[in-house]
């Protein structure tokens, strides 16, 4: 088959992820100039029935439950993996050895030297024209994305401040049932991989700079819970039995940051915040002003700007659904916001126009191993006290 | 075909309106559990090449620039008719007349004499399983319908004041172009049919009681705004070459309201409110408790329930983002809020649903002529000095 | 006693707008440089025990059950008049015969006539040096002065909308006792002179424009409450035994409104707005921005102001707590906000101010008079089937 | 003279705290039923001049330059000291030895050891009758009261989670000239121990647990600035010549922490988050509910409460301005807010009314002893790369 033909497009996972990225793949076409037309050709699950019938619903050409089928069909250009992080590395390696194109979710790997291999991978596609992006999907939402603009033309100033707090809380109650998000074999670690990992690549992403070092605290306040029947990528209710399962993943994590630039941070993510739902806060404060941001309310930035005149200062709430925002292009007349599903929605856009144009697409599995590794510098200085602890620098 | 084939769907319109109800048809079988499937049969417009081209990015399978095809085609189950107000009777009346089910945009018509012959041909084709419904579709969104439930629970108790206002300000600018919106030959009215229309069915359906009368206000602040190339249902920005058009609508609208069981209520649209981009709000207070909404945090219900202590008394900023809350159980997890669009999604679900069960769908005709005659009667009232003007009652 | 002895001072009543301005008159000269000493010379109650206890509490200098000590008394420069408006006129007619500046609380009075005399007599006893103010002491809020500011400077360019609400909520309770502000003879009117009062004026004096016209209704929910022992200005909580009394003033009061340069205004009042304690809200649209409060934040101001970049446009919330704002020079640092008391501090620093000028303070009874007539228009109009009803207009 | 003539007070210091305290003094007698009188008999501050006007403006009896006066005149009953930390041990120690009660501004001392020594002269004087209070005053606000009764009546189960951030701006402008607030040797420390402080204190008093141990962060992001010739508690704006200064403070503070029952907190505080006035907040996640609060909303509670039908769950806005909460009893009707300074007012009230009844106020010396043992705790975790470090054991 031709290029011509559209992007042929093999999506692994049927999870909660999964179906976002389904969604994605069908919305973007219908409201994005794309370079070339997306083929939703392939879905792959565990389950059987719930794979097919995922198929079904959301119109997947074919459906199977051995993702090995998305790598060795010559009738696929991209695929698209939703499966937990101890996953990632051996089905982005394969896809990548076959010439597909790969978006992969986030945290890229459970492991810094795994994210390596899968950089190292990623960076010798590149120069056969097979690219690589990491889904750190945030980076999409169009106030986010508004407020990335604003730094980037100097409306800020330098950064001082960082602090990002990714609050939810529905691990609150004792008693839910264990998921794969808690055990630290599939999931690599806990709020630090699943949110937290957000929260650092959107300080690092918007600030321009790197973390060069934390002191970090990770707690569990629940460390057993009931079992679940629940599968890989399936994101069941469990079906418990009175069997218990350990925890084994961190429940908060907070810690403490120096940026290469002289900026401070600090962050935070928990499971347990009541009341908190999906706060997916940061706020940037630099010489010249500040930006605030809360995914609670994700169409809108908060945005400071000192004044010659004091007079009339103070945070904007922008609604960030203009049609010169960024994404917002296609979609409604002002003030008739998006929902959380379009951050997906515009990573496939970047994802499909990176592949049109033949350039990298990022976050770059580079900027996602560079997530990494202060993962993994959290991670130690927790062990160790809490003690600073350098980043490992870039070597490659 | 058998009806197993699925609900044949045939859109008039690919305006914004067009856009909106083209991506919900598609996206509702893909998150509820529907009844019967949908298929996206054709669509219709006046421009050729637009048609085609929304055609083919939605993937609808044909499409056409008349919009008797839509009716005289047999393999058409459902008309959805996203046009301006003045072409709402007309085809509607051949829809229902051709055993179609019909969904009309609001307001459902251009007069009230107009909208009682729509709702007589309504009622007799409901006898014959012929279903229509007309589409306030901000009833759908969550928050709103978690209201509905509240109140009709009784946890505000009985209703005293309603206050409604619906702040836009695309046409603060009096340098914008002539719209069609702006003509009252094809919209009828200003903001008063566009936008109070949506504030008066809320109100009625959230108290579940009618406006027996009004005392009215029409302002038209620019009376006279650039010509524009626009046609109709496109939404175009016009190209504008010196002339000048007549704005024969007004641009803000206000009146009081009492409702028949005792309720007043105040109420405000315009399109002229400065940094108001979509401020669809409602307030209603009652002997318990009181909800608020703003459509701009969409995702948010303001709820205030009087307690026995009052120690910890306050509005609660509800996220209506539950897997409980209305419409959610097909979504995302907590906190990951939804967009406009799914206003649509819903629509389209209960409209599927109320299909395949053979029942009456909501809003009925009948409701919605319910609210052109509160229309009808601010009109009467801002004509005759503000008189207070009661509501032509039911007769049908 | 020579006028460098200070401004000696009389306050007529005790209840809660008495307590509030014996509080002003001493804090004014701690925080603000003044032309002119204070002395707190004479508090006068109808309840000598309470009398007493306040003046005894709040330091001044003597006390009566007596108001005509106040006008009869030589040592006495300034009378403060803080009890219903029934009594209005006659005190400030008897204070400015003697030569006595007056504040007087709002509304002036309980009748257009009643408050012409007033003016009349106001006017004549300015050109003998003497003054007179009225009580709309919300002007004062450091924010509406600030947005006072931004419209005079043109900030928000031509105004367009007023709309105005004044939501409380501490009559919902329809067992709540009767006060002397439900009876007519005493307070006038309900809500609307109670608190809508403070809305015209707000409107009229931020605008700059005046109302020339209404179309209102008024509506009483409860109309038979338990009787209290509670006598004039004492505010007490009634004894109730079992006896009933009429409620004879409206709950809540709606009308819209125009103004003399063209804009159109929305106005609400009620005390039984559930959850809304002090909501004095105000929003005005212009042609260029728009600025909006509500007195339940308020060292707040919303401010929003066309850009022509429109991509960081929003409303910013400006705390109003700058050394450069209104009244906030003797105040302390930024973000320590005020208290309501404070608004009447500011009062009594802008009357002293004036006395020390010998110029004419703001808002005058003129002013107040205006006030006046549209509340009468508000009744007329309320009266005649909400018909558009014109406000007299000022012939002195 | 006898104890019924009233309370005696002498105020140290004229600056910022010291007119705060001043007014409060006065205020607090008016408006709540305190057990002695108040007298403001002696103010003493360092500029005769400046002294001399505070005495007058504020109404109190003598004034002088020699602190020493307010501890050897008989006729002072307590001695409230408003000056930088280098100097609150010496006029204590000699205060509580001439048998005067103190109220102490915080942070207690400059150091521990200084904090332990004036703790333990506390202790020695309670036992003759002499009381001590340090001047937490944050504690006083009535919204945050309301938080500790929540707490302590069990609404938010067991505590979790504390954030707490303390985030003003006003020294974002590198140019803005030193103060005796960036000396180390008069202020002890920068943001740590000047808001820093409020932060740990109310973490504390709120959870009822103590913090045990630390992991901090430090930063100067401007080292130098220019000049000024501000004196001690003056609080003046500095005439600068061109002469720079060395900043030997922090301007930033960031810490994780534990609490000794379990929860986990992150603290904050920092002088340049640019638009941040004065936004001292603070939230507490428990295992039943939340609580959130911003002081830059000082009459508002946020609270969230886990209910059996999570349907109308949210985060409430409580105003915290109804009779029955904290301190409201003798204030104004609901929704009518206070300021900062009342803050003060209760203080003063609590103080009071604890010498009234004979018991030891709260906070004690030994509770800002505490705090200041976590402040050491945070500068030498700092000062030894971020590591855990634990707070020293109260051991008298």
């Amino acid at each position: 088959m031709s290029q011509s033909d559209g992007l042929r497009v093999a999506l692994i996972g049927t999870g909660f992820m999964g179906r976002a990225h389904a969604n994605a793949w069908l919305t973007a076409p219908r409201f994005f100039a794309l370079p070339r037309a997306v083929r939703p050709a392939l879905v792959v699950g565990r389950d059987p029935a719930r794979t097919r019938a995922a198929a079904e619903s959301f119109g997947w050409e074919s459906w199977s439950t051995d993702w090995r089928e998305a790598v060795q069909r010559d009738d696929i250009d991209a695929v698209d993996i939703c499966v937990p992080g101890n996953l990632h590395a051996e089905m982005t390696l394969a896809a990548l050895a076959a010439g597909k194109h790969v978006l992969c979710e986030k945290p890229l790997a459970n492991s810094v030297g795994e994210a390596e291999i899968m950089t190292d991978a990623a960076q010798a596609a590149e120069s056969l024209g097979v690219l690589s992006m990491c889904g750190f999907s945030y980076r999409r939402t169009p106030a986010l994305a508004l407020a990335k603009r604003l730094i980037d033309d100097g409306r800020i100033g330098r950064v001082r401040h960082v602090r990002a707090q990714y609050l939810q809380d529905w691990l609150s109650d004792a008693t839910a049932p264990m998921t794969w998000r808690l055990d630290k074999e599939q999931a690599g670690s806990g709020t630090l991989g699943d949110i937290g990992a957000h929260s650092v690549d959107l300080a690092q992403w918007l600030t321009g700079s790197r973390i060069s070092g934390v002191s970090a605290l990770l707690h569990t306040f629940v460390s057993e819970r009931p079992a679940s029947g629940e599968q890989v990528g399936l994101g069941g209710t469990g079906d418990t039995s009175g069997a218990r399962a350990a925890v084994t993943v961190d429940d908060a994590a907070a810690f403490t940051a120096r940026f290469d630039d002289g900026a401070v941070g600090v962050f935070e993510a928990t499971r347990m915040a009541l009341g908190r739902k999906n706060a997916n806060r940061i706020e940037i404060n630099g010489t010249r002003g500040s930006v605030a941001f809360d995914f609670e309310r994700m169409n809108e930035l908060e945005f400071f700007e000192s004044e010659s005149d004091s007079l009339s200062e103070g945070f904007r709430r922008v609604q960030a659904t203009e049609a010169g925002h960024p994404y917002l292009e296609g979609w409604w007349p002002v003030g008739h916001g998006l929902g959380y599903e379009h951050t997906f929605t515009h990573e496939v856009v970047d994802f499909v126009r990176a592949i049109g144009a033949g350039t990298a697409p990022s976050p770059s599995f580079g900027e996602a191993l560079q997530v990494q590794r202060v993962l993994a510098a959290v991670e130690r200085s927790a062990a160790d006290d809490s003690r600073f602890t350098h980043v490992d620098k870039e070597n490659r």
